[in-house]
C-alpha cells in the first residue's frame, strides 16, 4: 500500500479515509487496472476490518466511482480512461475498455495508428461542407437511402475503379459509418451460432470479438510475411467447413505483412472450391511507400467470393465516420437490412460532403501528402530501431502502413516490457492482445501514426534504455496501490 | 395463374420455366406480398409435381431471390422497395423492408412521421457547423470519446434538466447515432436468448424485431388511452419473469396514447417490486400542443429502473443522426462497449455542432416553431376527419405528436383499405403491421409529419371517397400470379 495512509488517531472514520484515498487515486488516474482488490485481500493488507473496506467500496459506488458486479467484484468506472482530446483508435479503445492499456496524455504514443489533426485536409473538407449546405439546404439533413447517398456510391464506384482497377456498380455498394460498422453489420446479418470462421493469427481483436459474440467458432491460422500459411489453411479446411476467412490483405494489423499475388490467387481458389467467403478488411491499402502500388483482394476476385470492408478512418479522418462495404449480390440485401436495424442510415450530410470532396478531386492530393509524411516517419523509425537489433529485437520492413511489428528477445514478456515503457512515459501495444491463443508472448506493435519525429527518437531511446538492462519479468501482480 | 405459363412441350424443364416465371415477376416488382404460396398449394394449382415447385423454389433461393424460413415458408427478398430520394422514416423503411408498403413518390404521404426540410433550422445549424470548423479545426475530426463528446454530454444533461426537470450527470449519458442505434446497442448488450420482454401491443415493429433477433420471447400487453393495461401487465408478471418492459410514454407509436401520471407510478413500482427494467423510447415527448407539458418516465424514476432512449430525428433533423441513452450505472459499461463494437463512436464533428447549437440557445426557438406548425396541421387533420365519423371511423385526439390512430368500421380490413388508398394516390400505414398478434384488423395510422395543408385536405377527401362507398374486402388471397 504505497499511497493510501490510514490514520487511526484521526476523528475521521477509517472507511472514509480509505474511500478518500482510493477516490483520489481514481481521480488522478493512478490505477492501472479496472478491478479493485477483493474485500478480503484488501482488509488483510491494510489490517482493517472487512466492514471498513465494504463501507469504503459502498461509498465509492454511491459516489459513482466504481460499480460492483455480483459474484465478480468491484470495478472502477471507465470515464477516467476515456480521455478527451486523446488520439485514439479502434485498437486502443478496445484495449482500454478491456482495462489493459491506460494511456496517459503525457506519454509518447506508439500505440495509436490514427492520424493526427495536422494531417487532416480541413480546408478542402470545410469547403465541401459549406458547398453542400449552400447547395442542398435542408435536403442534406433528411434520411438518405439506407444503402447510402446515391451520388456518393457513384463516387466510390469511381474511386474503386481508379485506385484498384476494379469495376463495382454503385448499387453493389453500401455506405457504413466507418469500418467497424461494416464488421458489425456483416456479423449481424451473416454470422450465426456455430459458424466456423478462420482468422489470421494474430488479428484485429475487435473483429474476433464481433464474430465470437454471434456465437461463431474461431480458428486461428498463422500468418507469414507473404500472407496466411496456405498449408495450415488447407489442412484446416479439410478438418472444418469454414463459412468465412477474415483477412487484412495489405499491411495486416498487427503484423504489417502483405499478401503476395500468388497467395491471393490461392485463397480465392480455395474459397471457390470449398465454398466459403473471404471478409477482406481494408484500412491501409492506400498507404504504400514504395512504387509497388498494392491492391485489395477484391480486385482479383472474379468469382464473387469477397466481402470487402473499407475504412477511411486511417487514411482520411476518423471523425467523419464513413466507410463502405461491397459484397456478392445475394448477400447484399440481408446486409442492407442489418444496416437499417443498426442506425437507419449514416449521416446524409457527411455523405454529401464526402461525395463532393471526392468529386472535386481533393483525394489524390491528400493521399499523396500523407503517404509522403508517413513514409518519412516510417524511415525515421526503422533507422532508429535498426541499432537496437544488437539487443536481440527483430522486425519486418513493410514499406507501408502505420506500424512496425517487433519481436522482442525470447525471454521478454510483452506485457512486462509494455509496463516498463509506460513507467518511462512510452505507450505501445503488447502483442499478446492480438493473438487468439498463447502462441507468442514477445511481440509488440509500434505505430508512428500519432507521433512527431522528436517523439519517435525519444520513444526509441526509452526502449533502448529498457532493452539494454537485464530484463526482469514481474509476473502478474499489476495492482499498483497494494 | 395469370402470368406464368408452363409449356410441357419445351425441352426446358418445367421447374426452370417456373423459376424463370417467378423470377421475372419478382424483378418487375409485380408481387405485392412477400410470401410465396406453399409448395402444396402451388403444385396443385399448376397441376405439377411437388418436386417441380420445390426445385424452382430452391433455384430461386440459390440465386438470391427468395429465402426460406423453416416451418414457415418461402419469402421474397426485399431490395425492390428501396426508393431513392424518398422521404422515409424508421417506420416506413421497416414496412418497405418487410415488403408490405410500396410508397410511390407521387402519392400524398400520410405514412411518414418525419419532418420535412422546410422545418429544419438550417441557418442556425449551419452557423454552428461553421463555428465548430473555425474553432476546432482538425480536432473536430478525431475520434471522440466512445460515450460521446464530453461538452455535448454536459449540454444534454442541461437539456434534460431544463426540459424534464431531471438530474442526469454527463457521465451517465451515452451519445448514439440516432434512436434506432440506441435500441440496437441495448439489445446487443442486454438482451439474451430466452429473455422475456413485454411490449405494448401495438408497438414499433423495428424494436420488436430487434429484441426478437437476439432470441428474446416477446409478450404483448394491450395499451389503453392512458397507458398500458396495468391489470394485464400484473397478470403477465405473475406468469412470466420479464427482464424488460419496452414502452413509449408519450404519443406512443402507433396509438398516439400517453401515459397518465398514475400509470407511470404503478409501472415504476411494479418494476421495482418485480425487478425488471423499463426501456423507454422517447421520440415525441417535446411535441405537445396544449399547455400540459409532458415528461418522460425517467423524470419520475428514483429507483434506477429506466433505460431511456432519446431520438432527435423527429423533433430536430433525421440526417444529423444524434440521440442519446441514459441508464442505470451498473448497465452503462456494457452498453458503452456495445457502442464501441458497433461503430467506435458517433461523428465527433456533428456532436460538436449539435453541442454548440444547444449552447447557443437555438433549441427553444426551434421547438416552439415546430410545435406551432404541427399543432396547426394536427388541428386541420382533426377538423377534416371529424365529419368522416359518420362513416363509422373513430379516433383519439392526442393533442400532440405527429399522427392520428384511426379505427375503421369493423368490416373494413386495414390492408384492403390501404390498398384502395394507394390506388387513389394516398399512402398511409395499415395498423396490422404494428400488432404482434391478430387482435385488430381495422386500424390505420395517419401522420401529418410530411404533408402540407393542401395535401391533408386532399388526402382526407380520398379517404372519404373510399369510405362513402360500400367496402369490399378482398380476402387473403394476395398472391397476384395464382
Amino acid at each position: 500500500m504505497n499511497r493510501i495512509i490510514l490514520d487511526r488517531n484521526l476523528s475521521k472514520p477509517l472507511y472514509i479515509q480509505l474511500y478518500e484515498g482510493i477516490k483520489s487515486l481514481i481521480e488522478e488516474n493512478a490505477l492501472e487496472y479496472e478491478k479493485l482488490p477483493s474485500i478480503r485481500s484488501l482488509s488483510k493488507k491494510l489490517l482493517v476490518n472487512n466492514v471498513t473496506v465494504i463501507n469504503a467500496y459502498k461509498l465509492l459506488e454511491q459516489e459513482g466511482y466504481v460499480y460492483s458486479v455480483e459474484g465478480s467484484g468491484t470495478y472502477i468506472k471507465k470515464s477516467n480512461f476515456i480521455d478527451e482530446g486523446q488520439i485514439l483508435d479502434d485498437g486502443d479503445m478496445d484495449l482500454m475498455l478491456s482495462g489493459i492499456l491506460p494511456i496517459s496524455k503525457e506519454s509518447i504514443n506508439f500505440a495509436s495508428v490514427s492520424p493526427t489533426p495536422e494531417l487532416f485536409p480541413i480546408e478542402e473538407f470545410k469547403k465541401a461542407l459549406i458547398d453542400v449546405l449552400n447547395r442542398d439546404g435542408g435536403l442534406a439533413f433528411l434520411y438518405p437511402e439506407i444503402n447510402g447517398y446515391e451520388p456518393l456510391r457513384e463516387s466510390i464506384s469511381k474511386f474503386v475503379y481508379e485506385n484498384y482497377k476494379t469495376k463495382i456498380l454503385s448499387d453493389q455498394i453500401l455506405i457504413t459509418s466507418g469500418g467497424q460498422q461494416g464488421l458489425d453489420i456483416i456479423s449481424k446479418s451473416l454470422v450465426n451460432q456455430g459458424d466456423i470462421i478462420f482468422v489470421e493469427n494474430p488479428t484485429y481483436s475487435a473483429a474476433f470479438e464481433s464474430f465470437k459474440s454471434r456465437g461463431a467458432k474461431i480458428i486461428g491460422i498463422p500468418i507469414e510475411e507473404n500472407g496466411i500459411d496456405i498449408e495450415s489453411l488447407s489442412a484446416n479446411i479439410k478438418r472444418y467447413k469454414p463459412k468465412f476467412l477474415y483477412m487484412m490483405t495489405n499491411y495486416q494489423s498487427p503484423t504489417t505483412y502483405s499478401y503476395s499475388e500468388e497467395k491471393k490467387k490461392k485463397i480465392l481458389n480455395l474459397a471457390k472450391e470449398n465454398d466459403f467467403y473471404v471478409i477482406e478488411d481494408d484500412f491501409l491499402t492506400d498507404l504504400y511507400f514504395d512504387n509497388y502500388k498494392k491492391t485489395p483482394l477484391i480486385s482479383m476476385d472474379k468469382g464473387g467470393k469477397t466481402i470487402y470492408i473499407k475504412s477511411f478512418s486511417k487514411v482520411f479522418m476518423p471523425g467523419v465516420r464513413i466507410g463502405f462495404i461491397t459484397l456478392p449480390d445475394q448477400l447484399l440485401k440481408g446486409v442492407i437490412k442489418a444496416k437499417h436495424s443498426t442506425d437507419i442510415s449514416s449521416s446524409g450530410f457527411l455523405q454529401r460532403a464526402f461525395d463532393l470532396y471526392l468529386r472535386e478531386g481533393y483525394w489524390k492530393k491528400h493521399i499523396e501528402h500523407i503517404r509522403q509524411v508517413y513514409s518519412n516517419k516510417y524511415k525515421l523509425m526503422v533507422n532508429h530501431l535498426n541499432p537496437l537489433k544488437k539487443y536481440g529485437i527483430q522486425f519486418y520492413e513493410p514499406n507501408g502502413g502505420l506500424s512496425l511489428w517487433i519481436r522482442l528477445p525470447e525471454e521478454t514478456d510483452s506485457l512486462d516490457f509494455y509496463n516498463s515503457c509506460v513507467e518511462s512515459g512510452l505507450s505501445l501495444v503488447p502483442g499478446k492482445v492480438f493473438f487468439i491463443d498463447d502462441s507468442y508472448h514477445n511481440f509488440i506493435r509500434l505505430s508512428f501514426g500519432a507521433v512527431n519525429d522528436d517523439e519517435i527518437i525519444k520513444g526509441i531511446n526509452i526502449m533502448e534504455n529498457i532493452l539494454s538492462k537485464p530484463f526482469k519479468n514481474k509476473g502478474n501482480d499489476y495492482m499498483p496501490f497494494i
